[in-house]
């Protein structure tokens, strides 16, 4: 029998099975530069020390989407090896900080199946957690993929269709213990604009765009020990193009949000997510975003703001979103719906 | 009002302005990793933690040029990213080692203004601090930069252009505390040169070569958190080219000068400079220096060596500077004046 | 005279000579990031200081390989700058654990020496031993290079050619002080498989692959301080095409080895190795593994393995090694033979 990892086929998983992830991963100060090289980051908040320390902070946390990717990275042989479709994400949060030094590991669980009705395939929830080596959760969130059956005559499963929030709610969220942005310096952030500077419908052109290259996007995936073929293997797809990681795109339009948004400093909720179109290398990646809603936190001073955020390939302006069936115009490659915490 | 940062143009600076600029930046141990990825840097005061300790540090402190660009990348969004050209510097100095886990910000102060003639752009000189988290200054400089007017009927400022040394006294080179060469090993720094071997006027032509990539200036670029568009953006140039941050080539040329000029252990003081010509991806850059003068420093052993550095992506051993036209030849890429400090 | 390093001529070398290599470097956690960026590493010992701990060490040692390129790289200036090919590798064995934070010098010994018989180059053995900052050698190993004459006239040395063990015999793998693995989690390492399972003669196919890219080899050949021209500058060889260090495939097919050798956690042996045919940008590497031998340690629960490692720029499944002529196939890129720890 071989003994390299085939993967699960969607016959394999059961509803309830919590599947430990492998690999436990430490990361620190390296993963952080690397990330500030990957991508144009400047939420001051993740950039220095001294301004998370003046924000009642022991010292600046890692990315919240270094720890998404970690997490996410951990999941993929056990979750979406065999793939077909990243179909989507649900309440999301972000627990707690993680520090440089810190170690993480993953669990998911199986809350979800329907086979679809080809037969060939099926589709999987889970809900994973990201642990650190105090064995508390520092993010938990929902994903659902569509996964090949290996063997078509498989009987199908109950359909189990779990029962996802639309959106966290505001009062979920986690403020970091100590975050206080009563000193906050808008100078040193970047952008004097606050929560009550922005207003809901309010659509932020975050005007700056970046062209991806083969070499970036596999150092990325990789750093988060993400494996899957078709980001690294130029014979994998029939086309001899490789897929970028869905997650460098959000990094990507994440951190070109801060020309607009840099006072948006932590993502503390992932509402939901659409890979709506593949990326490739080559693309020209633009970003932005529209003021969903806004919300107080249990903390005076901190408020939470929610955004979709879109990137795009097309031209610089296009905000076009859908087409005129209805689905994601071509150019589209993600929207995403997230909470951050911004000074009130 | 959009929200998005515009960039100052010329009618937007007054002399005696201080402008302190964004996103402090807290560089580490993974900052120095990647420049060692980026570069084929190996002066040894900045490879090894054993050999800064045997030169009578603490240990090794971030690169000099990790410093210079860290400090720049803050000052872009409020100085050059309405400029037209990157003109000059003067009267750099580093003046205080940089170690990892500090914190820089940057401030900068307006010491010159001149309108063009043609009334649509203008020359603005400022001099720029990079300040460590104990406010005490690490780097400071004079730069000016040519910039657009956003509108053309914005009254001409009265002209102030600063009275800049044409190099810096090396009585004012500040020497890092502690700095010692008494016990200072050729071997493991890599050649046997001291000070008293070079010769003024003797040329050093560093015979090694790096073709460049997209990929590697823009992980540089971001690192120091510089995003002027065009070095990211292939669709904002008509020619899609993306022109790469001229700090890369003086990165390049500075390690490649290790080959012959090993011992120049520690830059001090950057007495100008020249970004000649553009540089782009697939050139394949050289280096050559000159040595213009020496000097000793109030440390006995510690010299002082002042230095042109070029780099060009011309042929092997191409060392034309200026075309029969008087200016730089178009393969010339880079004309630096700078100090360094050597072994007497 | 010319003050860069012409490199040394097969004259140059004196059997008994040791050569103090220069550019001492000190690796820490930015290293240990990149190398997951470069390579898709998923060793658990190397990824998790909460699993190193578990196994009975401090924390999470530094990559074998890391230890390894960085060794190399500081003996090109001495010993490959002139090479005409790296012909071999014996005798190959990690002494010690090497931590963030420590520094790294080398050695190396002249122990053979054979002019060729067209009187224009010959070839050089040298030991080489890596050192940390307490002078304890962490890492030693054999090499023989062909190397160039200056002056053909020179006269050939009398011939000596060591006599070297065909692999390194398992009583004298050195096992890191404290490794325990009686506790060791299958789960987090990722499969299941440890010594016992495997039967000498296994062939595992490591069915992932990568395609590489200019960017990442020469990132990754930097970062060791190996500078030789060949991998750089694409304008030194005829057809335009830079030469990829042959560490860099090394390390590739060492993490491609992950899928189905898991928990061959630690590199403790370099029996032998071939770079059998040069490696470009643009090609897609697979790995394969066969199982050589298999051997206790003196701890009991840590089994050693001796693993042939093949990778290839073949068609997937492709396990053809020999020509009909009894040369490597022209697809295979490296040929290794290692030892590694993995529990018994």
């Amino acid at each position: 029998m071989s003994k390299t990892n085939p993967g699960r086929f969607f016959e394999d998983y059961r509803i309830g099975d919590v599947i430990r992830h492998a690999t436990p991963r430490t990361i620190a100060e390296g993963e952080r530069a690397l990330y500030h090289a990957l991508y144009p980051a400047r939420h001051a908040l993740h950039s220095s020390d001294e301004f998370a320390v003046d924000c009642g902070l022991d010292g600046s946390p890692m990315d919240d989407l270094i720890v998404f990717h970690t997490v996410f990275g951990r999941t993929v042989p056990d979750i979406s090896l065999n793939a077909v479709a990243n179909l989507g994400y649900a309440e999301g949060r972000w627990l707690a900080p993680v520090w440089p030094g810190d170690t993480l590991r993953a669990e998911s669980e199986v809350i979800g199946l329907k086979e679809n009705s080809n037969g060939k395939s099926g589709v999987v929830w889970v809900r994973t957690r990201g642990i650190n080596q105090m064995d508390l959760p520092v993010l938990e969130y929902v994903r659902w993929v569509m996964v090949r059956k290996a063997d078509p005559d498989a009987p199908a499963p109950d359909p189990v269709v779990p029962d996802l929030a639309r959106t966290v709610d505001p009062h979920q969220l986690i403020v970091p213990e100590g975050l206080d942005f009563s000193n906050y310096d808008d100078q040193l952030a970047g952008e004097p604009y606050r929560c009550g500077d922005y207003a809901v419908g309010e659509v932020i052109d975050h005007v700056d765009a970046v062209t991806i290259e083969e070499a970036e996007h596999m150092l990325a995936t990789r750093l988060w020990q993400n494996t899957a073929k078709v980001h690294f293997d130029a014979t994998f797809r029939e086309d001899g193009r490789r897929l970028i990681y869905g997650g460098h795109v959000i990094s990507m339009a994440r951190a070109l949000s801060f020309n607009g948004l840099a006072n948006a400093q932590i993502m503390v909720a992932l509402n939901g997510g659409a890979h709506a179109n593949p990326c490739f290398a080559g693309d020209t990646i633009r970003a932005w975003s529209e003021v969903l809603e806004k919300a107080e936190t249990e903390v005076p001073g901190i408020a939470a703001i929610r955004l979709r955020l879109v990137a795009h390939k097309g031209a610089a302006g296009d905000r076009a979103l859908l087409g005129t069936d209805g689905k994601y115009a071509p150019h589209v490659l993600l929207d995403l719906d997230y909470w951050a915490l911004i000074p009130a």
